[in-house]
């Protein structure tokens, strides 16, 4: 039984109740949300030690942090660590998208240490297994994707990206329009390397009752991957990425009908004037099922600060309606992220997401901002750190900048000419 | 003589001609936006080594660094690294804001080494002149004040902020309103002190005709200031800074008609969702004057990273319609900049810039990211370093994220599980 099921009886479970509490609204107003398809909890039955979290409409936006070993660092303890930094930069949910050795015995170990909503994508699994028996990523059999789907969900995650809308329509609509950078989600490429050597249609498509009855026993969340969001300005808002949203938009119907939750990932890199288009239309498309979106990158030359590209395009892209926001950081299109880069990753896209949920009017939203200004005012800085986003940065910066200042009060970017002080001796 | 005089006979000047070269448009297009008053290219005829630049109306966003010594820090040579750093990193204008020892012979020194439009708040030098005389701000005289402009004027500063829009009927609406911060801006906080003990109107705007002299003789293009741009979001958008904005759109009416050029700055602290709101008020108010904006900043709460809270706001409001976007460093709220925050500063808003650009369509913006587009797809990472807003930071991230890397063309996010490589098999 899933939540969905529940809301649709009337029944407030322990975490739409969490939830509700956490954000300040009414219990009923998150069950309501369920019912309809606006919210989902990721909440699957078999993660135990999870605290439960909203994502949709009405509630403030959420932030993810990916992370997960790989074939050049497989170590599982350098990702634990990023999985701590994330969640103590204030990280909403965390996606492991390991591909290195091990991964059953990674995920299970990411399990057991998280607290939020945990997400993965399981073709990676299936893929990676696929090569390590000597195969091609071509060879992978239905079965082999819906036995990883199944252990992933029997694991406890609480929400799995599944590329289903990219069909043998959508590629066509691919190859027609002549792309700079054609497919960059790496499931999406997986899964049209094998649709079209296969000649045959997209499994997760083909057979997406199977995954919806997955989905209901565990209660996991499907997030509908957007196999192909555009890789660069240039191929944003195509008529593939939108056929695929328009396919995603059925799925989403389909989900809703089988009281599976479900939300909708979204581009991607996206010119800032085509954002608010975007995920206006996601919302009509899919009937108000929350949004998660992969950016969008404003920008394609920023190489080394695609978090503050990403936090610009986050910005505009919540407070147009989307709810989720998957971190990008510093290490984005060069690399596999640091810890530091997680941090930062995470940091820039809560700065995002806080200054959307300001202007969308999510309720209480503006409060600390209101107490930073007071402590602002009466210069009093220790308030200020305890009341800053990252309080541990505002400490160490206060002190790096300040070694010389004679006055405790102001700091040395205006020194004794401080406007407080001047103005609070002229009013 | 001015550049408006000389673009109202119909002359199109040498940096009229350099300016529509930089931005690839026609030399005509830029006579007039001058002549209209959409458009200024500071240059003072004495700044003999300026290569000029435009600011306005279908021109590129431009950026400004701040710099300068204070008490805590009067070394000329760290704030000569500051300005050579921001325009390596490409910054459009600098503005000298020094208040600490030797004022005079710093611009001078700075003058001598900069070659993209230089500022200054002439009110700073006039403060920390009367008080080093031990006397208090309140007893400058308007003799004192003038006397240091004309002086920067004849020096060959190209643009000067000048605080002319906060009358006695401002602070009114400033003092009924009940703000959280009042007055953040040190020029609009040491007027204020001024005009209320002395009971006097505000002597850049009483004697705005004798400052509009001085500007027409030297070509001074005027910035006027917002003395009460909001210090936190809960004071934006309120009835002291709008007062303000509609004296300054009087100013911009009266500089026009002496000939003078003319820009209006802006806030400031401003929710995300009140930004579009203000940019259009600005340009409606003052006539389409090329709008200079200090931020805006859309949360109060980011210590140590108000670079990419600034960042989000710029690409807003240039997209809107703004035209030049001051920096904002890391040390923003903490302290005085150090040459690295100056970097970054300038990196962030050059980013806002750039992706407002390609928002509203400025003529080639697109170019660059197409660029690097293709040189994704090819896994050309020679060329990705070269197109990339800051090829050093690029190369060095490039390096340290990919030691391990077994395979060059790929890196170490995904591997040999590359969507790039597996798609152009299968395409």
């Amino acid at each position: 039984m899933t939540q969905v099921t529940k809301a649709k009886e009337g029944k407030i479970t322990n975490s739409m109740e969490l939830v509700a509490k956490k954000e300040g609204v009414n219990p009923e107003f998150i069950r309501k949300g369920i019912a309809e398809g606006t919210i989902v909890i990721p909440a699957n039955n078999n993660h135990h030690n999870l605290k439960p979290r909203g994502f949709g409409k009405g509630l403030s936006t959420k932030v993810n942090a990916n992370f997960g070993t790989s074939e050049d660092y497989p170590e599982i303890d350098k990702e634990l660590k990023k999985l701590k930094v994330a969640v103590e930069a204030g990280a909403d949910a965390v996606m492991d998208l390991s591909t290195g050795e091990k991964i059953t015995e990674t995920r299970r170990t990411i399990m057991a240490e998280t607290e939020v909503p945990l997400g993965t994508v399981p073709i990676y699994q299936a893929t990676v297994e696929t090569l390590n028996t000597g195969k091609a990523i071509i060879d992978m059999t239905v079965e082999d994707l819906f036995r990883v789907i199944e252990e992933h969900a029997k694991d406890g995650v609480d929400f799995i990206t599944v590329h289903c809308g990219l069909t043998l329509e959508t590629i066509r609509h691919l190859r027609d329009e002549d792309r700079i950078t054609d497919i960059v989600s790496r499931g999406g490429s997986f899964m049209t390397g094998w649709m079209l050597h296969n000649e045959q249609e997209n499994p997760l498509y083909e057979y997406y009752d199977r995954l919806l009855e997955i989905a209901y026993k565990y209660d996991v969340t499907l997030s509908l991957g957007d196999g192909l969001r555009p890789g660069c300005l240039a191929d944003a808002t195509d008529r593939s990425q939108i056929h695929e949203l328009l396919i995603l938009g059925e799925l989403v119907d389909r989900a809703r009908e089988a009281e599976v939750q479900v939300m909708v990932e979204g581009p991607g890199h996206v010119p800032y004037d085509q954002i608010e288009t975007n995920i206006k239309l996601q919302k009509e498309l899919c009937k108000g099922a929350p949004f998660y979106v992969l950016g969008p990158l404003v920008t394609d030359i920023a190489l080394g600060y695609d978090h503050i590209v990403s936090a610009i395009g986050g910005t505009m892209a919540a407070s147009a309606g989307a709810d989720f926001l998957c971190y990008v950081t510093p290490a984005e299109h060069i690399g596999l992220p640091s810890v530091e880069d997680v941090r930062e990753g995470v940091m820039a896209s809560k700065i995002a997401a806080h200054a959307a949920d300001i202007a969308k009017g999510v309720s209480g939203a503006k409060k600390r901002d209101l107490e930073m200004a007071k402590a602002r005012k009466t210069l009093d800085w220790q308030r200020q750190i305890e009341l800053a986003i990252d309080p541990k940065k505002a400490k160490e910066s206060r002190e790096a900048h300040n070694q010389t200042l004679k006055d405790e009060e102001t700091c040395t970017m205006c020194g004794s000419y401080c406007a407080m002080k001047v103005v609070d001796k002229a009013l």
